[in-house]
């Protein structure tokens, strides 16, 4: 069996973590979890496992130093350097070009954690089963409660080690994802895909031409310099940007799901960062990431610095992150709101 | 009729309001409402009237500098370096001892605000009539909620401008407090205080004679240098000290108190510095103090910056305040507590 190609794609902003994740160095090379950034352990997720070839990572030119400096000495790894950000639909096919058309690919994000990366190796191996038969694979992550931050994927017949994918559905509001999660037929889309190279093509040339013909413009254009490669500007800027899920998921006849349960989470803002961390809370549910931070009379406080002490009385379920000359202060509830702040926006 | 005599107490250290009250420069000497200082107001308050004589302020010389900085250009003002910090028992009567003994002392402490310097001067006037009369005149304040945080004074038979003070009462709890409240017949003491010198020295040697000696001594021994009087360090160092409160009003027969409503404050801590901005709040209750402060969904939000931008979301009732590397997000609520954190009290 040959191996699967892992795709890791480092699209995120992660404006909503500002003012930690910044332009600069946004949330994929952030140290949110444990001691490594989340594209760290996105590749080593990966690593050191036959079943799996090198990583082919996609991103912009903004972030390749990051980038080369976070893989560190990974033979065979390459670096695909964006033109312009597009959205992931032309990033995928662009690894697709670039990879024969038999490899079967594993898409991954690379601004999420998952905790149990042996239930995550696992789906992928059913994931790429199926993508061998031409299917077109989404992993459905295990939904423990009716979040409307997330899209979510109803499954239909059972296929071997997955389901067959009746639909994906935008982020629900409220009522509509508790009745997805009493039906148990839903699970959250969480942007891992596997595919076969060449059909992948074969799909986006069949709902996306345009899109496809100026990726294989971009890609027979390109130059090589060392690992990365760098495709023709010009054709990929003239791309329409557009997610995978529009551009092709929502379209195919042939999309499949595979479950997982691995603990994962897109971090999606400091109330999410908590709850991943929540392993290292106090008694009174505080979690301290780091810095120096004296807490009285608090419960559920999140608290992070870079420098300046934090000291904090009589709240409950706040986070406080103190970064740059910056102070956030927001409710676990208003979190999903940081993004929208002048100085998330205006970086 | 001779003129009052101010005499303003500067003692307050105010680490409930820290980080910005610090012990290099505390409470009294922040522009903590409007742009002056809580002590330039204390001696703007009696300025200006030919009712008051100049200031005689009583200060450590950790903030002599301070004082001469902020007292500016006030001919006849005068300032008391004690040797030590002993309460204000000690103060009141090194300025008393330094005053001719007929002349009417109105005790001032320098870490509250009032908003009504008219109504305070009426008052004043008022307690300065009794205090010719040989009594020991404390302010009422008139309270308008049931604050556990205040000690109070309870009233008795009606003298002219006053009434005859029948108690002291410590800081009550909350049912005692309310009961204060209902009964009408309870107002707060807010330390302000009118005494003719000669007979508050005279009550002073009857209560604490051992106090009343050594005051006398370092009186006595003291030396002149430009508008500072330097009490002898040994004699007062020997003092055990006491509130004025403790020391003499509450064993006095004469005891009298004026009722003075006048949008009194201790500004105690961060919770009431906020209530006495009030008139500065937004339509969602929200008061910026100073600095660039960004506010999504906030209500009740007090925050203070002297450089970072604060950023909140979804926060009521929480003040934030960021000063010299220090962060702090207290509930107003909580506000009470900050005085306990280690950042204040490792100062």
């Amino acid at each position: 069996m040959k191996a699967i190609h892992p795709v890791i794609l480092c699209g995120g902003s992660g404006t909503r973590l500002w003012p930690l994740s910044r332009k600069a160095v946004p949330k994929p090379f952030l140290p949110l979890v444990g001691e490594e950034t989340l594209f760290e352990q996105a590749v080593r997720r990966v690593a050191g496992d036959d079943r799996f070839a090198p990583p082919l990572v996609v991103a912009g030119a903004a972030h390749a130093e990051l980038i080369a400096l976070q893989l560190g000495d990974r033979p065979g790894a390459r670096l695909v350097v964006e033109p312009a950000a597009k959205n992931t639909a032309p990033a995928v096919a662009l690894a697709a070009a670039l990879l024969p058309e038999d490899a079967i690919m594993l898409v991954c994000p690379s601004d999420h954690h998952i905790a149990d990366s042996a239930a995550f190796r696992s789906a992928a191996l059913a994931a790429a089963e199926l993508a061998r038969q031409d299917y077109l694979v989404a992993f459905g992550i295990a939904a423990d409660r009716p979040e409307t931050g997330y899209g979510y994927l109803e499954r239909g017949e059972p296929l071997a080690g997955g389901y067959v994918l009746r639909r994906f559905v935008e982020k629900p509001d409220l009522d509509t994802a508790q009745a997805y999660l009493a039906s148990g037929n839903f699970s959250w889309n969480g942007g891992i895909f596997a595919f076969r190279s060449g059909y992948l093509l074969a799909e986006l040339a069949a709902y996306r031409p345009a899109m496809a013909q100026l990726v294989a413009a971009a890609v027979a254009g390109g130059r090589n310099e060392g690992l990365c490669f760098h495709p023709a500007a010009e054709p990929f800027a003239a791309i329409d940007g557009e997610s995978i899920d529009y551009a092709v998921m929502e379209n195919t006849a042939r999309a499949a799901m595979v479950p997982a349960s691995m603990g994962w989470s897109d971090i999606g803002n400091w109330a999410a960062l908590a709850d991943a961390l929540a392993d290292q809370a106090d008694a009174a549910g505080n979690i301290v990431r780091r810095g120096t931070v004296d807490l009285a009379a608090c419960r559920g406080v999140f608290a992070f610095t870079d420098g300046p002490r934090i000291s904090a009385v009589g709240l409950e379920d706040v986070c406080i992150i103190v970064c740059g000359n910056e102070v956030l202060v927001t409710t676990r509830e208003g979190a999903q709101g940081v993004g929208k702040l002048p100085g998330a926006v205006n970086q």
